[in-house]
């Protein structure tokens, strides 16, 4: 029996590689035989570039970067397994399209063929800037510029851009300048860094640009499909959560507009109302303006690249599971993608969750079969999260016990 | 699709019948086309009547008796339905045999055929004294004594006796003088009642005995096996949970050593070390004495009276649950004795608990295929005791779900 465990993080308490090897362990007491295939997800957020290195048998490369406030900071982005590789360029065609299927196997597994994942958040994320100091107008994403040059140098060629979890507003401004685009102000000086210098930009001097950026392959991977200014912007929607005050989010929505202003007038390209171009505070616009990207669903890039698919059409059941199942799950998270994939192939889906809100009844249309919480008795959201790896683990055992039971008795 | 809901009461929330309604919600939300089989288990112990009554479509009667105390009760107890009738006499016989099949078809459905179950609870329960008043050198079983004469008169014959939940340590004293035997001091004349008094007995008198008592059919229901006296008996473990002081305890061993003397002058029955003669207070031993009666597990006999048996060749799956289930679980509860029944007819059983204690891996060798909590997320005891009704439909739907996702995955 080959089962997938496909959970994403436990906020809070457990990376997605360790909620599936907590799973892993529930699975191997119910039937030690089973054959288990770690498949660890994410919606294109924080712990996608470590969770998708876990899943194709990639590895993690580090690079010294500046932090959100110029601080250094050490920052990994994944080179992913040879699966992975075949499965990004697979993206264009047809889901299950064996045509290439031949020649993959040929091709060598060079460090330039495999898929290089940028997690943003890695160079510049909120999580990297103590609370007290958070504040978008003068946070930069030059960090995560300077983690794709260092990629690029190694030699990668094909791009996952995964923009979860940003501290930033700056349009992108600060990763495009670490790759040498040079932004002017009105005496033809280079501006600083952080949303509140986008105001000041007159010209874009991209003769210094990175050549290569041209002809590499990049994919973004982010759920979000804001615009990058108006009442659905990136100011406005994600400033406050990022440490602006509603003065800063005006400030903010001001210097964004006169940044795509800018854009359009350098290269034609209207970011404005365009969607996906407000997540990560516009660094998916920026994307949008100067890089050959597609843009796709968080979780949809992480099936492909895990080669979930692939393994779905030998799997009896996918466990999958996140800190909270809620109605929202059915809004585009990691365990309703898993659902959906896993629907097309017939192989129904276990969830759990730290934690189940109301409104789950519509989760089961979508292929997710049953929903069970891991908290075995009342207790505190501290002790939940405290022993959430035990609890996991005894409550994938008891859920796949419950389907075994079914199972069993139907062969009998 | 046949399932059997066969859940004990999750205590201090759901009865029995109740638990099984709330389960029966969930198993509809997941399944609407399922037939289910509402079988409110119980171990013996409070609630056993109006648990079997419901379980076998038959129906409460009720009685205006004296209370532990001397107080009028309203007590109840049930006639049950037809099928148990078959079921309590075919408890002779090995489980299963069909030799009486023709015969009990035929056999008009009388009242006097009915199964009676006594609840000794209903009328010198605990739970009839305010804590302050608990003193078991005082409580009586003189109200058990008259439930049983009421149904005497009523025409019943063939009697359960569900000895759990006392507030008595009498030795059963009290039920004998109900029903006619004369209990005497040095001076002829009859002693008073509650545990205490049984020092005072010389002799005993049966001219008054009820005559009708050795013409039925009596099956005490406990799970006890304590013997009337010692450090294992009646008053010292029992006593102090029903409000004895140590002293009181003391003098309470005192009294019942000097009833057992008594009656093994009377009548040569020696209950002193008898396995079961300690159980409600030593009520277990008078019926023992002077009743011709066997004795049963309580959650053995529950499963014969309700037809669990018979029904469990047609089921697909048995849901059971309780408030707690632990290692302790193993040691006689009510889902144990379901899971054990089920695992005869090799149909699976999933448990369902309020909270769920550490130690339970043994359980899946019983039967019970996999045990899950109602608690949905981190939540406190009061909460989910509150809550307990939605919760349990919520958990039995998920947990059905689970194994109609094996179910169904095995039959494509």
């Amino acid at each position: 029996m080959n089962i997938i465990i496909a959970p994403d993080s436990f906020k809070g308490s457990l990376t997605a590689p360790e909620a599936a090897l907590a799973i892993e362990r529930g699975v191997r007491r119910a039937r030690p035989d089973a054959t288990c295939w770690l498949v660890p997800v994410g919606d294109g957020g924080e712990g996608t570039a470590a969770c998708l290195a876990a899943a194709t048998g990639g590895r993690l490369a580090r690079a010294t970067v500046s932090g959100p406030l110029g601080e250094p900071v050490e920052a990994a982005y994944a080179v992913l397994g040879g699966a992975a590789a075949r499965s990004l360029a697979a993206g264009d065609r047809a889901a299950g399209s064996g045509a290439r299927g031949g020649a993959d196997a040929a091709r060598p597994d060079t460090d330039d063929d495999s898929v290089c994942v940028i997690e943003m958040a890695e160079a510049s994320g909120l999580g990297l800037v103590p609370l007290a100091r958070r504040n978008p107008l003068l946070t930069t994403t030059f960090g995560t510029g300077q983690l794709i040059r260092a990629a690029l140098d190694r030699g990668c060629r094909r791009f996952v851009l995964a923009l979860g979890g940003s501290a930033t507003c700056d349009g992108g401004a600060g990763m495009l300048q670490a790759l040498g685009m040079r932004l002017l102000d009105n005496a033809g000086r280079p501006i600083g860094y952080g949303g509140a210098e986008l105001a000041r930009i007159v010209t874009l001097d991209d003769t210094g640009w990175d050549t290569r950026i041209a002809e590499c392959e990049w994919l973004i991977a982010t759920d979000v499909s804001h615009p990058l200014i108006g009442d659905q912007g990136a100011a406005r929607v994600f400033g406050p959560q990022k440490g602006a005050s509603p003065q800063a989010v005006e400030a903010l929505e001001a210097a964004l507009r006169h940044w795509a202003d800018r854009i359009a007038a350098h290269n034609g390209v209207r970011l404005h109302e365009r969607p996906g171009a407000g997540a990560a505070g516009g660094l998916g616009g920026a994307f949008q303006a100067f890089f050959p990207a597609r843009q796709r669903r968080g979780i949809d890039v992480v099936i492909e690249l895990t080669g979930l698919e692939r393994r779905l059409a030998d799997a009896t059941l996918v466990i999958t599971g996140e800190g909270r199942i809620d109605a929202q799950t059915a809004a585009g998270k990691a365990p309703l993608g898993v659902a959906q994939a896993a629907k097309r192939h017939g192989v129904p889906v276990i969830a759990l969750a730290g934690s189940i809100g109301s409104g789950i009844a519509g989760l089961h249309e979508t292929g997710i079969a049953s929903v069970h919480s891991i908290v075995q008795t009342p207790m505190s959201l501290e002790a939940a999260m405290r022993d959430a790896a035990l609890l996991l683990e005894q409550a994938a055992e008891q859920a796949l016990r419950a389907f075994l039971a079914g199972w069993s008795q139907r062969q009998s």
